[in-house]
């Protein structure tokens, strides 16, 4: 149905290059989907989520369904979280609404999508006409932002942080240096509250030229069913998307979510939540270390760690027979079939994965 | 912020042309917000609703919150109810989804919308650019479609059945003579449930070149808070729209209703619900029917009656003071001051709205 264009790369290594006819609309859900119980280590959903208050919040909800979605309470205690005026938000449903408004509704000619990254961006931009310029950054240097890769003339830049699937936080410094005037700059942050203190956050800045920064309550707080995200930037660029959003976007249940999840009691559970995700990938990343043939991408900063390994995808599939899905790393551009994503997960759990995966390696690939 | 760009017109009359700047965006739930306790007479939705086995639906969904939706069960279940195949089914996050993507994913360059009608469809084709052209259809003709009105070179033609705010329904005859091939018609059956034994619809239908037939969940079963509609049409068209979709476009929780709502469980309480609507209709314009200076739009076939009263404006701020919320009918294109849209509720509270109307006009506008 989807007939990729060809994507022009700006890329210092051609080796990096991804085929045109990547599956851009591969996503970890249907990793998961199909055969038996499998441990999930493919979707980037915080386990044992929502917690138990967060779900009788949306539950007390339900009561005014038969009501119109009113966002208005919603958008002022997102806005209060980041100490920015109500104008400057735009409630979403899910961060993938975000991307098609991005998409759509700004007239931009040159945009370009840094890679490997969340695939979503450069799937919107491609559906809706666009030719998407890629800058891919290389595993020889730790998958790190060079500001000077972006070609001059791209009026719009996607990038990750941190970066879905290679965890690598780049430095807000480094990302503010690619922001200019008659540019949109849009950073999907959807993962930066897993990262302790949001250290090179970029949401609540408005000192920065066509910053657009995207949120994602869904990681964290186990809310991927629910849709619900939402975008900072100029309120000007908020008029824009929202025009071409539908009438009331966002659902009255999301829409209690969202507000839930920005309260201080939120933000500080959500704090602790990303220390224990750093403690339980240092564990990880340090069993998957001690493996021959293995290394991480790094240094992580992310809920999950992109993996290099021979026979990526033969490893795979032998980690399914054993119980364990993992995301394949191939459908992402800029990568090939030797990577895996795995999400950060509980000490039992991964423990389980790392005996798992010293099965398969010993056996062979 | 929006411009709204000048309508031609095809019209009959031309005393009954919209005002170019007639807000299109101004619906009945604003009209129930601010000042208190109204009774709301302005919005379209059943009172009393959601029912509890439906909240139940709804809630037990929530345990599965962490997972992207999976909207599969819910998209067979819509065609099974409906006697077609699954890929002439796309789920919209509400039929205001369905008005954007229309707009906004078809190639069309002359769409035509019928007036008076929700004018939501002709505010997202404005929104996606286009110029749309209007029928406006007469009171002085009941508001009774006449085909030959449609311009020839129309390529998107948008109707209701039963119309809101007109609640005339048309023959479903008269409306497939509007069908032709190259040209797109939506018939927006929102409150199609509304009606006993559903005569005149065109859900289901597949004989019909270029139909698509919305379908909303929201009104007879109280869930406008959530965000879940249907699209019913040819699966290259529904291909089509869904490519303009972001990923994940209606919430489990929706998903999880509209599996419900289509139950034959779901449709027989609607049936029972369509046959007590027809009853307090005929009460509420009987009514109103007394009254001087009084006139109800119809015959009348939906969950609302249109009511035409000199002075209107000023009666609905009358009614107002009285504690009754109606939807005033001037932002309609092809309606002025004098006509009131008034929803229809149970007799108890249908006696005290007509105890209102006739102390307002007792007293004088």
């Amino acid at each position: 149905m989807r007939t990729p264009t060809e994507a022009g790369v700006a890329d210092g290594s051609a080796a990096a290059a991804a085929p045109p006819d990547v599956d851009l609309r591969h996503h970890g859900d249907v990793e998961v989907r199909g055969e038996g119980a499998l441990v999930d280590l493919a979707v980037n959903v915080r386990a044992g989520t929502p917690p138990a208050w967060l779900k009788q919040c949306v539950a007390a909800s339900l009561d005014g369904l038969a009501a119109y979605p009113d966002g208005r309470a919603a958008r002022a205690a997102v806005a209060a979280r980041h100490g920015v005026p109500p104008e400057r938000v735009l409630l979403t449903a899910g961060a993938a609404e975000a991307f098609v408004l991005l998409a759509r509704a700004l007239r931009v000619r040159r945009p370009v999508v840094v890679h490997p990254q969340f695939t979503e961006p450069e799937a919107a931009l491609r559906d809706a006409g666009h030719a998407v310029g890629r800058v891919l950054l290389r595993p020889e240097d730790g998958f790190r932002l060079d500001p000077g890769l972006v070609p001059e003339d791209a009026d719009l830049v996607v990038i990750g942080n941190p970066t879905n699937p290679t965890s690598v936080l780049h430095r807000a410094a480094d990302i503010v240096r690619i922001a200019r005037p008659g540019r949109v700059l849009v950073v999907d942050e959807a993962f930066m509250d897993a990262v302790p203190g949001e250290r090179e956050a970029l949401a609540g800045r408005v000192d920065v030229p066509g910053l657009v920064v995207l949120r994602s309550l869904t990681k964290t707080w186990g809310l991927a069913g629910l849709r619900i995200g939402y975008v900072l930037t100029d309120p000007a660029v908020v008029a824009e998307l929202s025009r071409a959003q539908p009438l009331w976007p966002v659902s009255s249940p999301a829409l209690a979510a969202a507000e839930a999840c920005v309260s201080p009691r939120a933000l500080a559970e959500a704090g602790h939540v990303a220390h224990r995700v750093a403690a339980e990938r240092r564990y990880l990343v340090g069993g998957l270390g001690e493996l021959p043939g293995v290394s991480v991408a790094g240094p992580a900063a992310g809920p999950f760690v992109l993996v290099r390994v021979a026979d990526g995808l033969v490893v795979r599939e032998r980690l399914r027979e054993r119980g364990f899905a993992v995301r394949r790393g191939d459908t992402f551009p800029g990568l090939g079939a030797e990577w895996l994503r795995v999400a950060v997960r509980d000490r039992g759990t991964t423990d389980a994965f790392l005996g798992a995966v010293r099965g398969v390696l010993a056996v062979g690939p």
